[in-house]
């Protein structure tokens, strides 16, 4: 058994930012060891999670998930080993999947985790392919999107921990595939290492609208929108009759504590018959095993390639939280908890 | 047989507005009149209808419809009187419907009529509550809408040609119906005469997200827009979980020359995993007859009512044209071009 330390170290909000978070809205802190009461278990955090929807919770608004209180421990998903359970369902050894927060001990209810199965190995698989960026992906371009072989999808943020996912599941149903993304190195891996038949650097693009217009020559049947903001903008004056649009992320947005302003373009929506559609992961929890079996089947098959952007100590968090809202992560942007 | 008079009017479009059109945009000319070829017939045009789409055929840009060309005979929809046939399949004294344009004589192809049955009297509700309107408000609300009993259904533009079928329709299917209107007068005939349970002014609300909270005190469900821009705006603050949002018109857009600018909304749709899906009429041309009957068997059951606002003679069309686009009408705008 592992011998316990004195002390859990964590990651605090400290106050809220306005606009792009900074290192001082965070602090760390070293708190007493977490005992768990009956029905819990006492987890220690392998790897976390980091996800755009945070910066959402640093406001103090409602929404789908309540804002982080000030004090609070910062951050969601992760994956540990449970080092003592004082539930039924669970013992040592055990690989399990919840939302510990940024700290490296978390005593938690057995009902709110998941088992991670052992085909997500390395462990931070459960956190992005085989976890929720490959959920969202999945039934994101395949529920709502449905694309049909030999249409035209494209998909912003297309190196991302969602993007590139929703890439390949596009390119295994015979779509031609086009991604955006903010520098060429990633369109360079679009291409090169996950098959997209072209990528949209939209930093230097000088008109994403023609860029576009050549990338789909056929024009655009499914937008899978990571982002929002101008680069959406450009997709919509692309769209075919009866496109298809799965709203999954607003990222480009995520930083203005204003509303952001930008031209009125649901008239696009009429002239096209198309459909634009929000969604949340959450609401496919009943089908997460269908989604999992199908991805680790053509991880296995080699069809689905994934790449980690893994930064190391708890005390990086607040950095690689900050540059993955610039884009600066190459890859589900993942923290290493553990020695 | 009607004697032939030696000339047929019609309203030309002169030249291209910029903003909101003026009568100097439009001309009326004195033609030959039309001697029917082959497969023709020749129509004497009793009524006109006047739609906001015409607004975007003014512009000089590809659509769903072509633009008008300077010159060109204005306006669309029309039903009149079969005067002369040499077609067959239709004989003089025929009631029909068809783009006839802005004229008192069409000849036309046979193959573009549709003959207009003995519900629609007067001739006009084929232009409006059975025709063109009622078929867009039928399908937008049931097939995209999908309302159910007990849900809240919100309609902008909610005494226009179109929404005030489209909440008549939403309380037949036993739905909370919400209107919304730009003056008090056409308020008050939505809740006394179309029976929705409440109706807001956007023009006189000082707080419109405050006043749909209230009309709307479990939420928004369905929301119909013919109107896009900030009416549209707050009601995207007050959807419920899985909304639908049929997209049907965006008029408040249609005189601006540059592209709108408003706030970014679409994380609302992510939040609230709603939908939003344009639509066009013309989709739905397989399925008239099932609106049809359907419309039909409500206006004689005295479930649905119906308002127009004739104006009289060719030569009104600019004004009442103009009126329409700055909601000056009050129910399904019409010309009457015959005495």
């Amino acid at each position: 058994m592992t011998s316990l330390p004195n002390a859990n170290s964590q990651i605090v909000l400290a106050s809220r930012p306005d606009g792009l978070p900074t290192e001082a809205n965070f602090r760390l802190e070293q708190t007493p060891m977490p005992d768990p009461g009956a029905g819990e278990v006492l987890v220690k955090v392998h790897f976390l999670s980091l996800d755009p929807y945070m910066r959402g919770r640093m406001r103090d608004r409602k929404s789908y998930v309540p804002p982080y209180k000030i004090g609070e421990v910062f951050g969601g998903d992760a994956v540990g080993e449970v080092i003592r359970s004082e539930t039924e369902g669970f013992e040592a050894g055990d690989m399990v999947h919840g939302r510990f927060g940024c700290q490296t001990y978390a005593a938690v209810a057995g009902k709110t985790l998941r088992k991670v199965g052992s085909d997500a190995r390395p462990l931070s698989l459960a956190l992005g392919i085989l976890g929720m960026p490959g959920i969202t992906a999945y039934f994101g371009l395949l529920d709502l999107g449905q694309p049909q072989s030999g249409e035209t999808v494209v998909v912003s943020a297309g190196s991302g921990a969602v993007g590139a996912i929703v890439g390949q599941i596009a390119k295994i149903k015979g779509c031609r595939t086009v991604g955006i993304a903010g520098s060429d190195e990633k369109n360079a891996y679009c291409i090169d290492e996950l098959g997209f038949d072209a990528a949209i650097n939209y930093k230097t693009s000088k008109n994403l609208v023609k860029d576009l217009r050549a990338a789909c020559p056929d024009g655009v049947d499914v937008y899978f929108d990571n982002v929002g903001g101008p680069v959406s903008d450009a997709v919509m004056m692309c769209l075919n009759n009866h496109a298809r649009i799965p709203v999954c992320g607003q990222i480009s947005g995520y930083n203005s504590e204003e509303v952001d302003v930008g031209p009125r373009l649901i008239w696009q929506l009429i002239v096209k018959r198309a459909r634009m559609e929000g969604f949340l992961v959450f609401d496919y929890f009943d089908r997460y095993a269908e989604g999992l079996d199908q991805l680790s089947a053509w991880i296995k098959a080699g069809e689905l390639k994934f790449k980690e952007d893994v930064s190391d100590g708890i005390e990086s968090v607040p950095a690689a939280f900050i540059g993955m809202l610039q884009g600066k992560n190459f890859g589900k942007q993942i923290v290493k908890l553990i020695d």
